[in-house]
């Protein structure tokens, strides 16, 4: 089957004088996650993991992908794919197609699904070896059969009493910042940029609440690219009075051609497509830079920072309810697979107010299975829980009024010593994450490593970030601030008050289990002048099971007891009688 | 004065037809410390500062510097010169100047003073204007007629007992890097790298131990560019028997251009100077990349870690017996001013075996002057010490087995309550960077944020990196490593086995004190597989009268009390029986 597809895909190639093709994993909009519509990569390859690329020449066909997915991508790949193993998460296939092609090959690409800074570094490094890289359009669109379609979901209104602040306010802002920068124009690309700009929402892509579109804002006008038939009258009417006017989705090509050298765009040139990049008139001038909107929106206002309390006490109640039911059920010893939980989570949040869906793929992890952190249950995969061991569970939910994100790791019956002391050490850097305060110009990656000295000192360590930037009813991972140790990207922003931000330090042991506690923190004021402090907005009970209080200082005793009752505070009353009882043990003081 | 020399100046900036001029603190080896040859800069402002830009156009004189040196330079410029307050450490004059040149205006600089690098960046940013750069040499050999001459000291061999590898291993190392890289040439133009190299020494820099040269490593010879006056028989024969053939100083640049499209030339051009730059034959290949040296010389060998240690020890020596002939000199109420003390230290490390002279200019403070972290007494500012508050001294030596960096900060007689927490702070940061452990990749800005966590509790910090790297019996500031807070430069650098840092947090109260505890650190194998640790590796005794014991936690009494029981099982036996009874004194525990 994949034979006859790379055997098509080669004919292709070739009557397109191509000596190789690169099939991303992307969207033209740079989305994390992607539309089925293009799902390429994965129908190509077989490998359906959310991070890789594939690079196809004449006589190889490789998948490359990072370490999160090595397992999964042996596997899945169907044969011809060879796996090679990311070092980093660099364009290393760069490196090998400068090997392996020869003197003036020519490199197809897809230029939709390539940022324009993608495309300039690739000219940058064939160039040694005279490679072309030549757009060819979307090769797949006479190879794939029965491709799905690409959505046309319905666009909703995000109400203000959600947002806090109305769309024309936000133009505003935009507005403002643009004359600043003396531009005249910014495009917006990145579908949650537009959603949160304009206060609308949709369901073109799972876990995502975003509407395909482009965004241009210039000094007395907003267009909206889009197609037509997701928009109902009363929502038309609605932005058309608040100055936002309607145009075909394709029409951004030729707007953006109709520029000249009065006009000055700001667009995000790492982020917006090289095909949409190239139909920019060469005469306008440029700004390239992150978008206005990325920062603004970043920064959560007080009305959606109240709101995402409130949704983050449902939530907790969802999470409680599913803690309950696994622990009852474990102690019935009764047959619950990791689906089972997973889908038991979901059902669990379906019934809380203003849920609208999961806000990312559950990750639901017993023992071993926890060790891979981004570990996905499949049908193929699926383990069965035992009353023994630790279970992890990551999820979190779309709501109208926040997004959430959330991991526990909770012993189903007896655990080993070594789990309790490794499940502490990870409690203790989350503590201190969550406790530290720090001056204004701190950065994520300046806070990553106070996740790590515990576990450090111990010789241990974990291989993921300490924390992502997360949207309001909008992208579960959010930029531009994270925790991050790497010196690039989001570990390099300045946090600043309003940010809200996931703390989930980890240890991961190969083969034998898993562990990851996982808040929510707001960034605000601290008690000092010019220093800001985290808050933790996340409501559910740690398991006390896993914890050694012999390892905790008083400072991180006194942490965990008032985070306890702060959750219970927050809980008790929305609560079964039941629940309620179980929910006072759980969060009853340590000493 | 000033004025005389800024109408010569702009007569002969009009009879070169400059419409602006740039004098930067540089020589042409980007030296941080400058022979005074080429202290144009301070010669022509009045501003001594080791830190500073002056840009001279028709109608204005201004001087650019850091917040570390306002008030010098508010004190010390002469008419007509303007301080410019940068706010970062950035060319802010190239803003001043994009804004104040007219279009198609000429900028001269002597290229032989800026990198590569920074030429290219001057030439993007000014292109918007068209205004040109423009290399116009040395104009000040005409105007400074009292211009101290090119010094020309005598090289020495550094013993290979005490560098623990000779050159020719040295120069083995580079070429089979130079090899792997498939580069031909690797050419050396910081004075440290080529001194280290070759394990020559020599006094061409005041503090620095280097010799005015330049270096061309190929694959078969080594190629040294100096002032033969500067080597004596013996020494030339020993580098002709190593394979190191000398040349004039200038023929650095006729070699260049003889290089091509044969040649790969390995280079760093964020250090080379864009005049010699100029020089490569343009036929030539090129990599641009840090030189193998800069690495290979920040991992010290076991055998300079040991001398190294040796040499730390007499320096503790030289310390405890300054701290003792001022705390007897406070007792007996004497006068002493900042500059007596400074000379005094000076003065204890001359007794000391294989002494070679400071390693840098000593920060000796009193009170509201150590608030300015790199105050310097002079004869006008100079202030007389009080047998009352708190007395900074920073200062090192260059030893032929090491280079050392000490702060301490002591009580000289009743200190405030707030001063006593404030050095507490600072000294449990100390003791966190101190005794972290760490995996391998983790860089100095991971450990920086471990020495301002008490601090910040407190909402305080203190406005430098953490630490720097340091040299041996070479420069006291040494890249490439650094405990920096900053994602760029030291900071981003791996900290590897066998690199020195030092260890200096502070905390600064403006117009009242200030405080810094520095130690130097060796970077080791950790206890655990891929980890590593630090060892302090500076002896002498830390103030307890300034340490507030209440605010340590168990761990960090235990290593106050360790460090000090080991600094006196180093030093009791190497002085006097009356240090010996102080020593003892100083360094009982805490409890």
């Amino acid at each position: 089957m994949a034979l006859e597809k790379i055997k098509s895909l080669r004919a292709l190639m070739s009557s397109l004088a191509l000596d190789a093709l690169i099939v991303p994993t992307a969207d033209p909009h740079q989305s994390e996650y992607l539309p089925d519509f293009w799902k390429t990569r994965a129908w190509l390859t077989g490998f359906t993991g959310s991070a890789g690329t594939a690079v196809i020449t004449k006589n190889h066909a490789g998948l490359w992908t990072d370490s999160r997915y090595f397992i999964q991508a042996e596997n899945e790949l169907l044969p011809p794919f060879v796996l090679h193993k990311l070092k980093k998460r660099t364009p290393e296939y760069l490196a090998w197609l400068l090997e392996n092609l020869e003197f003036g090959n020519t490199l197809g690409i897809d230029a939709s699904l390539f940022s324009a800074d993608e495309v300039e570094y690739f000219n940058a490094i064939l160039a040694v070896k005279q490679i072309k890289v030549q757009a060819v359009g979307d090769v797949f669109e006479k190879l794939w059969t029965n491709r799905p379609p690409l959505v046309n979901n319905p666009v909703f209104i995000h109400d203000e009493a959600f947002t806090g602040k109305s769309r024309v306010e936000k133009i505003e802002k935009v507005r403002s910042q643009l004359i600043n920068k003396k531009a005249t124009h910014h495009l917006l690309s990145a579908l949650d940029e537009i959603a949160w700009l304009l206060n609308i929402r949709g369901n073109d892509i799972e876990f995502n609440p975003v509407v395909t579109s482009y965004c241009l804002v210039s000094h007395h006008k907003t267009l909206l690219f889009i197609d037509a038939q997701k928009l109902s009258n009363p929502i038309l009417e609605t932005l058309n009075t608040d100055g936002i006017f309607v145009q075909p989705y394709e029409d951004i090509s030729q707007i953006l051609q109709q520029l000249n050298n009065k006009h000055v765009l700001w667009c995000n040139k790492a982020g917006l497509n090289h095909a949409l990049f190239g139909q920019i008139d060469a005469t306008c001038n440029l700004i390239s830079e992150a978008s206005i909107v990325s920062q603004l929106k970043a920064v959560k206002n007080p009305v959606e920072i109240n709101h995402y309390k409130q949704a983050q006490i449902r939530d907790g109640v969802a999470m409680c309810n599913f803690l309950h039911w696994l622990e009852k059920t474990m102690l019935k010893k009764q047959m619950v697979s990791e689906l089972d939980a997973a889908r038991q989570v979901m059902l669990f949040r379906q019934e809380q107010k203003n849920y609208m869906g999961p806000s990312f793929n559950p990750i639901s992890a017993y023992q071993a299975n926890a060790a891979l952190p981004h570990y996905s249950a499949t049908v193929k995969n699926n383990t069965m829980l035992k009353p023994e061991g630790i279970y992890l569970i990551d999820s979190g939910g779309q709501y109208l009024d926040g997004t959430t994100d959330i991991t526990r790791t909770v012993a189903l019956g007896p655990v080993t010593n070594e789990q309790k002391t490794n499940f502490t050490l990870v409690l203790k850097g989350h503590i201190r994450v969550a406790t530290t305060t720090f001056p204004e110009g701190t950065k994520g990656i300046h806070i990553d490593t106070l996740a790590r000295l515990d576990l450090w000192r111990q010789g241990k360590d974990f291989g993921h970030g300490t924390g992502h930037g997360i949207g309001y009813f909008l992208n579960v991972h959010e930029g531009p601030q994270g925790l991050s140790p790497s010196s690039q990207g989001p570990g390099d922003t300045v946090l600043e008050s309003g940010m809200m931000l996931t703390n989930e330090p980890g240890f991961y042991l190969k083969g034998a289990y898993g562990i990851r506690i996982e808040n929510v923190l707001v960034c605000k004021p601290g008690e000092n002048t010019g220093f800001l402090q985290f808050e933790t907005i996340t409501y559910c009970p740690l398991d006390k099971n896993l914890i050694k209080t012999e390892l905790l200082n008083e400072q991180e005793i006194i942490w965990i007891n008032n985070y306890h009752q702060n959750t219970y505070r927050l809980l008790k009353d929305k609560v079964s009688d039941e629940l309620k009882s179980w929910l006072q043990e759980k969060t009853s003081p340590l000493y």
